[in-house]
Parts: C-alpha cells; structure tokens; sequence
C-alpha cells in the first residue's frame, strides 16, 4: 500500500476537516474489510464527506494527484466491490445520511447515499407508505450501496429491483461532471438515463451522493401458502401460472427436501408436512382486500400441488417463512459454502436445478449441494460444502454451466472484485468494450474503484 | 443533400441486394416525412436490411465512408428524430418483424426492431398475457422506435414506460460492437445496463435489432370512473389518494371544463353531470376481482370529489373514455396547436396549471390553451390554439416555466430535432458533457442521427 502523497493529504484534510481524514490504523480497520471478513485490503485513509460539494472536491483532488478511491457505503457488499482491495483511498458516504421529508403527493422521497434501507423504510412508512425494496441487511446496508449493487431484495418479483424505484439521483462523475436529478419525475425522455447507468455500475462511473426514490402502496393484507411439489419443473410451472392468475404476488420462494430436513433439524422445527416431497414453494401475496381466497383458488387449480400450507396471521405466516430464510443459518455449520448467486431463465431453471448437483459431485464426490432462492425471478443461490475455501473447481463448474445455459454469473450481488475472473463467460468481447468505453467516458483518469467490475486488458 | 458515394452505395447494395436500396425519389418519399407532415427532410437513400447481420454490415460501411444515417422504425414520432432532417441516410428497420414464440413460463417474448406494438400485443395476448406499452399509434409504431424514444403509454402509472418492460436487446452499437442479451433474465446484475441506456437515445448511440420483452397479466374486470373537482389541487391531491388506497389503478387522467365543453359541442355528446365543474379525473382499475367496490369506496372517502360517474360495461366505459380521448379531435378544429408534451412534479403540477394560460394570455391575448393528460403520470399535454404555427414564444414560455419548476420539458416524445434548442433549460451543461462523453464513446464517427438529441457544442 502506497501511502498517500503529502499535497494530497493535505488538501484531502482541507476539504473534510483532520476529524474526517482517518489515517490511524484502528480508525481505517473497519473500512478495509468486508462485514464476512472474506474479502480484506487495507487503505492509506478514509475520508467521510459531509456533503456533495465534499464528495466533488475529493474526486478533485484524486483526479490531480492520480489516486484511486474506492466508495463504500454499508460494507455488507458480497463479492468484495466496496473493499480497498489494492491500497485505494475509502470513500465513506455513511455521513450523507439526510432523508428529506416523504412527498406524499408524489408518493417519493429524496435520501443521501449514506441512509441505511432501515431509515428509508421507517420515513416512508411514517408517512403511510413503504420502499419495495428490502434485503435481510436493511439496517447496515446503504442507499448509495444498493444504487451502486442495483440490489434485489425480497420483493423484486412485485415491485422490481432498485433500478426500477430509482428515479433520479445527485451524483459526481469520475470526469468531475456533477449530475442534478432529484425532482422526481416519472416521465422524462430528455437524454441519456443517467441515473439508470449509474445503477449497478458500483462505484466505477461515479458517486451517487442523493437518490430520488419511488414509494409504494403499503397493503394491509397478507398471506403466505407453503406448497409441496413433485419436483423443480413443477414449482417453476405452478410459479408461472400463478402470476398469471394473481395480481397480488410479491415474494415466490423455492427450496428442496434436502434443505428442509436440514433446517428442521438444526432448529428443531416441526416439518410442514407428515410426508416428504422433493421441492417446495413458498410464496406470499399482500393486497388492500384479501388475497388469500384468490391464492387459495389459484393453488387448488394446480393439480401438481401436493400438498399446502396456508397462514394468514403474522406469527403462523413467519413459522412458514423460517423454512425458507433460515437455510442460511442451517448450512452454515456444515461447512463453510462456496455461494453461488445466479439467475437462469425460467424455462431451463428446473433443468439446472437437476443436473448440477450431478456435475459438482463428479468433480467433488465430497460435496454437498444446496439449492434455494427467489425462484419467482429465476434466482438460485446455490450453495456448495465440503470444499475448500480457496478451491474455485466448484465455482467454475456452476458458473460455467450458467453460462451455457444463458443465465447470469451475478443475479443481486454484482462482479465486484470477486466475480471478474468470470466475467467473461457472461459477457461477450463486444459487450466489454462497450462497457470499458463507457468508464473511460466518466472516468478517463481510471481513480473510481479500478479494480471492480471490469476484467484488466 | 450530398449523393452517397458510389462506392458506398455499391457496398450498400451488396449488403441488402439492389431491392431494398430505394434511391427512387417516390420509393424515399414516404422515409423522408413523418407521418404528421410537420417534419421533412431529404435522404440520398432509403435502406432496408433483413437482420442483425445487415445491421452490422451497413454501420460498418458507414463508418469506412462517413455517412451519417438516421434509423427509422414505423415513422410515428412527433419531434422529427426519426426523419432525414439534413440528407441522412434512412435505415428502416422494419423488416425485423420477427416475433418468436412467447415463453408463457418467463412470460416474455423476443421481438424483431420492426414489429408494430400491435403486433406485440396480439402475440401476448394469444398467449393469454399482455404487453403492458400501449399507444394510439400501435398499429405503426414499432418496437425499435418505442425502445429509442422509451414510450410511455397509456398504463405507465402501473407498469412503467418501455425502460420497464425490456429485458434486454440485441444491438450493434456505432462503434461496430454488437451487443447480444435476449436471455430475458430478470436478476442481471453483471455490468452497466447496456439496454437500459440504449432505451431512450433516440437512435444516436445504436441500432437495436431485437428486445426481449416483459408481458404482465392480464386482467378480467375493469372498471372506469369519472370524478368532479373544484379545481386541479384537488384533482392532483386526491389521485394521489387512491394510489394508496388502492392496487389496481391503471390510469388516471385529467382536463378541464373547457376541453370538456369543446369535446361535448364537437361530437353532440350530452355532458356527463348536470353541473359543470373546474376539473375532471377520468380513472380506470382492472383486476382478477371485480374492482369496483374498492374503488367506489375510495372515492366516496374523497371529500373533494363534487360528482361521480361510473361504468363496468365496455361501451359505457369507452364513453366514459371518450370525454378524455376526444380532446385532440376536438381541438383540431379550433386551430393548429402548439402542443407541449411536459411533466410536472406533481406537488406543483396544479399551480403550473392554474398559472400558465394567464402566463400564455400575457404574451398572445389571442391564444387558448387547453391542459388535459396523464395526471397520475405528473403528465400534461399543454396545448395552445391561436397562435401561428412558426411563433415559438408560447412554446418557450412554457417550457421555460416547466424547467424553472423542475419538470421536463419532453415527457413521453423525446428531443427529436424539434426540441433540441430547449434542451439546455432542463440540463446543466455537466450534464449535456456527461451525455456529449457516452455519445462519444458508443459513435465515436458520429453517423447515428448526429442531429438528434444532442445539441450541436
């Protein structure tokens, strides 16, 4: 790690203020790793800006000294995008935290970069509405962060992805360019989506410091069936018909016997059903009148549904969430898991499913498979034990096949640092050269996280 | 207009074949205007590729010759951005009209560049779904061309515009690279949105040669409404209400007295309430179950709301309709109008309402202005009679007001040419330097539509 030149220090300090520059190995620990502790770097300093005005005079100074800086946000990112991996300067925007106050006309709210999902969540729902987008680290996790990761989350299926709640955004660009768009307004076809382009570039184009974000109806009813299937084709089958059938979905979870048992066993929890079947779906369908007689309906018509559990009061509903949610918690103590967060289309989801436990056991009799996830938008975690923490032959096959079968290598978390020697089975030249003239557009200097995203030439 | 090279226009002819290379003045004609009239210009050629392939090939023989070209899609846009306003070549796309099987299980479909909307919508719906973009023009407007100008529509307040429904492109940009992601995917998160930032780029970044679409439910009941007010406040404030109240809305539109009375003397339509009030909201909800009752309790819960009608037959619900779409029709007659496709934040839509005709009268005693549009959208379409067809002051006073309120001055229509020199009042200079960087980037010959968009530095 290069320390940082003195003229740059000290101009650094001038933009933030000493108190705001941590140079002090203690101060800078918590910023050069991720929260897993699996991905580490380490930094000559981190420095919080106050404001945007802060943020554009530190891209400044990085511009005319030649420095790298990397943003962070949360740090609760997964594939090592927020974490000095290469001696960067830490960019923090924890301090730019204000939530404006919600409009409720427009059914909008304005929130700095360093807000946590946690904070948005609560102004919205002070104000009788709700952010759709929620992730089990909505209290570390930043705005900023899940601009920059384009996060999922849990209700994707419904609302869509940050992206889609995204509808405008405060911002400097690596070039210097700073970019004002916060009025809100859901129809605007003057130019290039910026905003859009900056989603999911995670900190590579430039630095969100405030967001625009959609807020949407909060729905007083809810309801959540546990269904039992022959195996994957028929959930995934059953899954589509459903929201063809239902306007009212917003979460269509999928997990496996394997698992199941797992998490009954660790938690001591009563299975949901006397008999064991090879898949099973959760979904949950939320709307103003209850939406439990049209689910009800919609499950009976299924023919391969074989059995069903249905919960419509909280404590019951979140009994049946448990098995789903608390795969996590179950795998984690056979081993550490290689954690393979993929999406493929819908109509080869199930064929994946049922082959790939196969091609992992031919290289690595050793391991065990576990398959879960929002099965409604065609994301599988696939879950890998009993292989060494630093042998990637598991991870290449998964990915590997993904790729063939068209799929993407990152569904929710992004390329960051971890991701990038894989790139390039998801991504065809032509589409990194057209993403690599894009950095070199708003970051011609190359200082925005250089070393996320985008494989080296 | 500068004839093309005769090299060129060999190498063209060897890309596509000597019959779809229309260099005969009545084969261009039709390429060379749009279909209102407004708009012309002058092409040396009109070519016609078959597939991707062509695509590829004849941006590449524009680049080796430097011709500029202008893509064209079904010809419907009403800002002169897909016209040959200075000698361009024509690329019509439409014959990549190509649509493929829709996949009921992703509930997506593949559609060619050239494919009327219409055409979409009767492959998603012979499917049992639907494609959620809907237009008056559907039955010329194509895919491509609502990709390049990012279409709203008539149910972007529950769906989105275009941006929101597609899944991925394929597409070879200006700088020869081709982009290939028809996956459907709906968790993608490997790299910058390459289909994101083509939607909207009016044909000035790439060419896309196929979209791999999202299609919705559809639903069985529908249900529309005609509601009172004392005044556009009102209006604004108490759609605002029922998108909280309810989850079917899917459409929510405004106008005025005035529009009213026209429309009602243009086509001897009895009025729609005895009384006659300052502002009207025609809204629509559709549903699995009935939405009606939701949506009669809603409104009764409207102290504001002065008299409503309501209608769940087909034919009383497009008469009902008709009190809204009629306006353009009626307005006709009175004189050629200016027309100002804006939105407005909507905490501020009613007082820009309220205060642009005065604004108007100031500048042209002569002028009517008729508002009406998409108020759940912040949409409103200002249209102005009395004025000559080549006096821009109203436009500039409205435009100028639209930005100073932080609305936009291109809603659903796109820059085009026609907007070009309004462009800077509603973004910063960082901000046309910021687009100026992408353009560059993705053409760096700066053949695709060079005088469209962007304006000249």
């Amino acid at each position: 790690m290069t320390p940082l030149p003195a003229a740059a220090l000290a101009e650094l300090t001038a933009v933030v203020g000493a108190a705001n520059l941590l140079t002090d190995p203690g101060a800078r620990a918590p910023y050069e790793a991720d929260w897993t502790g699996r991905f580490t770097g380490s930094t000559p300093a981190v420095i919080r800006p106050a404001d945007r005005d802060e943020v554009a005079a530190i891209i400044a100074v990085c511009r005319r000294h030649g420095i790298a800086l990397v943003p962070q946000g949360g740090n609760t990112g997964l594939v090592g995008g927020g974490v000095p991996r290469a001696g960067e300067l830490v960019v923090s925007l924890r301090r730019l935290d204000t939530i404006e106050p919600v409009d409720t006309v427009a059914r909008q709210v304005t929130a700095g970069a360093g807000a946590t999902i946690g904070a948005v969540q609560a102004a919205a729902s002070a104000a009788g509405l709700r952010y759709a987008v929620d992730l089990a680290a909505r209290d570390s996790a930043t705005v900023g962060g899940t601009i920059a990761t384009n996060a999922g989350g849990l209700n994707l299926l419904r609302y869509g992805g940050t992206r889609e709640q995204l509808l405008g955004v405060d911002a400097v660009l690596g070039n210097g360019d700073r970019v004002t768009r916060l009025g809100g307004l859901l129809k605007d076809n003057t130019g290039y989506p910026i905003a859009s382009l900056l989603c999911g570039s995670e900190g590579t184009l430039g630095i969100v410091t405030a967001a625009r974000l959609r807020l949407v109806t909060r729905l007083e009813h809810g309801v959540v069936a546990l269904i039992a299937f022959d195996g994957v084709a028929d959930a995934v089958d059953a899954v589509s018909r459903w929201r063809s059938a239902l306007d009212t979905l917003e979460a269509a979870e999928l997990f496996l016997d394997a698992g199941l048992q797992l998490v009954c066993d660790a938690f001591a929890l009563a299975p949901p059903f006397p008999t064991r079947w090879p898949a099973y779906v959760l979904v949950e369908a939320a709307a103003h009148d209850d939406p439990t007689p049209a689910l009800a309906a919609a499950v009976a018509a299924t023919p391969t549904a074989r059995e069903v559990a249905v919960a419509t009061d909280p404590t019951r509903r979140r009994a049946l969430w448990r098995y789903r949610e608390d795969h996590t918690l179950a795998i984690a103590p056979v081993g550490t898991p290689h954690k393979l967060d993929v999406t493929l289309p819908l109509s080869l989801l199930a064929a994946f499913a049922d082959d790939i436990p196969n091609r992992i056991a031919a290289a690595r009799p050793e391991a065990r498979t576990w398959l879960f996830g929002h099965v409604g938008d065609g994301n599988l975690h696939v879950n890998v034990t009993g292989v060494a923490a630093d042998d990637d032959t598991v991870d290449d096959i998964v990915l590997t096949r993904v790729a063939e079968l068209g799929g993407s290598i990152s569904a929710e978390h992004g390329i960051g640092t971890a991701k990038i020697r894989w790139l390039s089975r998801n991504r065809t030249a032509d589409e990194l050269h057209a993403m690599r003239a894009l950095k070199q557009a708003w970051d011609p200097d190359g200082i925005l996280n250089p070393h996320a995203l985008l494989p080296p030439l």
